[in-house]
């Protein structure tokens, strides 16, 4: 039988983003294509702790249905650390619990896109948001990604032509790029957003990974009403239980909360009770800045290798924090071609142009630090180089 | 700041449900409003030994990322239990795992249907689905539904006007009804609907809580490639999971699979390898038939209390199995009404209007008889006769 599909499902990138991954998993293959949090850096034994304790005390209610807010504590503790971490006055009845920061992209997208509507993100933009938003089949608009931030140039020409439903970015360690957007640029982008009916929809799954360990300014703290913003423990605690947040003003969250509802009723509550009991009785600071201290040196282990072993024409991002760095390749090099060279080689890395929208990017890999060892960092980043002086 | 949302928004039915839950959520309240499984029947001593030991054996691989379709062994499971108990030869790759059954409503609309699109339900139908359905914007046309299943005739003239991109029901214990379709219902339905472009959704959330422990004739079997089936682990292990899959032919759940990858990645896979660590070491068949004996002296007591304390002119289904029994209330009484003085009397139900989604039911109300002992039920039904007695 032939099965006719919502009009929409066309609009979603194609995919074969799968279909690599399935390669780039083959024994023998160092993969700096995926995007895993180091799986050593999870603390199985504190969280197996946690679910021992949540079992013997309160299993009975953990296991039933709950709200679709989420679990109330473990709100309490995200709009607490929001307060201290970043001085942004944030509230429990402000957060949502969602199953990661993904399902923020859906349902952000569901609340406030009608087909055809203008929205804006970064280019190269996360693939993720690309998919997700596409299914509400907006109109995309994005806007180059320098250095420092969205080029702002560009930023306030698109402004300009029409307001957006929302502009999408994620300013601390972005993904592909591992660019961070610099304070005065977070300024900016406040005043030039200020007062227009355009959203700041602040993606910030990697703030707690600076390397440095120092916090950036929150756009959110520039734009209270206009901003949202969404997080995850995913790459702080785990990303198996899948469990992230919207914080959002009141009156957005009471429709995001709708359409949580009807997507799902809530997200799994065992592991938001076992989470939150986990956080309660650990020091998630701690936790995190040797976390963040031992991706750093990943990164710049990684970035010292591909200045020394590369040719000078293959440039790359330096990143502050966060789990990725994205090359730009020597002229001519196709990154599909990387790709499947690398993986006879023996190293795997992703073809960058899924991340631009509009098209391009062909020429443009990105690398995952976080999850692979300092030899693998050594070994693949050395595969890699033969592969691409091979093709230059 | 004024926010503008997308039209969807305005679809969705107004939610009073919630001001009614915690409104029956008050101390000395017997509540008959919700849709909870007695907790009771969670087995959480199991639960606690299979997190336990996945923690201890798998634990670092069960709390990183994981693949969209979800975890093999656990749809392995299901595809075997499908093929057992039901005669269906279901595989794994027509398996997706989600979130509870309620993200198959979501995501199943999210794929088939476009707005102004007609899909059908049943007269009452799931007001879930109602909701899930109706941020898609579709048509919604209904069949009223008869003690035996929905209507032949009104059936067969709604598929004659126009195909549908689906039909929705709940064949066994239907919510709210608490009604199953009759055997020759299902071959009329499915002899109706064969050749056509309906797909049929069978919505089996309470398939395996027939009273007498005998499952029925899955409307799939008649409907190899026209139908799909949802089911859920919620009423028979534990909610607080939100562990469902969806059963459909893989070109579908291949764009059902996109979708939901879009949506939120993967479902919580800690969860899904505990479970499936549960399922495999403990007989599911012996509990369910625990769980439903139970539940069926529960609704047989609600049933005679009715039937003894209420006047004639109130009328109600009596349920072979499931967690709801429908109530029509005497002439002229208002459901809301029924509502809000029985919770001054101490007992709660939900009104059935919200279930209407094309108006009506005012004079319905839903019983819950799975998460009250046989105390409350006597008391919570001796409550509510009170009321019914003083508004006639």
């Amino acid at each position: 039988m032939e099965y006719r599909f919502a009009r929409r499902m066309g609009c979603l990138p194609p995919s074969f983003l799968r279909e690599l991954f399935r390669v780039s998993s083959q024994p023998g293959v160092i993969s700096f294509a995926g995007g895993l949090p180091g799986s050593e850096h999870i603390d199985v034994e504190g969280l197996a702790r946690a679910s021992r304790l949540v079992m013997e005390e309160d299993g009975r209610s953990a296991l039933q249905y709950s709200t679709t807010d989420g679990y109330l504590p473990l709100r309490e503790y995200i709009a607490d650390r929001y307060r201290r971490r970043l001085g942004i006055p944030a509230r429990a009845e402000e957060i949502q619990i969602v199953n990661g920061s993904q399902q923020c992209l859906d349902l952000i997208a569901k609340i406030l896109v009608d087909p055809g509507d203008p929205v804006g993100m970064e280019r190269p933009g996360y693939l993720g948001a690309i998919e997700a938003f596409s299914l509400y089949e907006p109109v995309i608009h994005t806007v180059p990604l320098t250095d420092s931030g969205p080029d702002l140039a560009s930023f306030s020409d698109l402004l300009a032509r029409q307001p957006l439903r929302f502009f999408y970015g994620i300013p601390n360690s972005q993904n592909p790029s591992g660019r961070t957007y610099a304070g005065e640029y977070r300024k900016a982008i406040a005043e030039l957003l200020e007062g227009t009916g355009t959203i700041f929809y602040e993606d910030d799954a990697f703030g707690e990974l600076f390397f440095d360990g120092k916090p950036r300014l929150p756009v959110k703290r520039l734009l209270p009403e206009q901003g949202i913003m969404s997080g995850s423990f995913s790459k702080i605690v785990a990303p198996g239980m899948r469990i992230g947040w919207m914080y959002a003003p009141e009156p957005m969250l009471a429709r995001f909360n709708a359409a949580k509802q009807a997507s799902d009723l809530h997200s799994n509550f065992f592991c938001q009770v076992v989470l939150h009991r986990y956080l309660a009785t650990h020091d998630l600071d701690a936790h995190v800045r040797g976390v963040s201290r031992i991706y750093g040196e990943h990164c710049r282990l990684m970035c010292d290798l591909l200045d020394d072993l590369m040719p000078p024409s293959l440039t790359h991002t330096r990143p502050e924090g966060g789990m990725f760095l994205l090359c730009t390749l020597p002229g001519g090099i196709s990154s599909m071609k990387v790709f499947s060279e690398g993986v006879k080689e023996g190293v795997a890395v992703l073809p960058g142009a899924p991340f631009y929208v509009d098209g391009g990017g062909d020429d443009t890999i990105r690398l995952n630090f976080s999850n692979a060892n300092i030899e693998a960092i050594k070994e693949g980043v050395a595969r890699l180089a033969r592969v691409i002086s091979r093709l230059s």
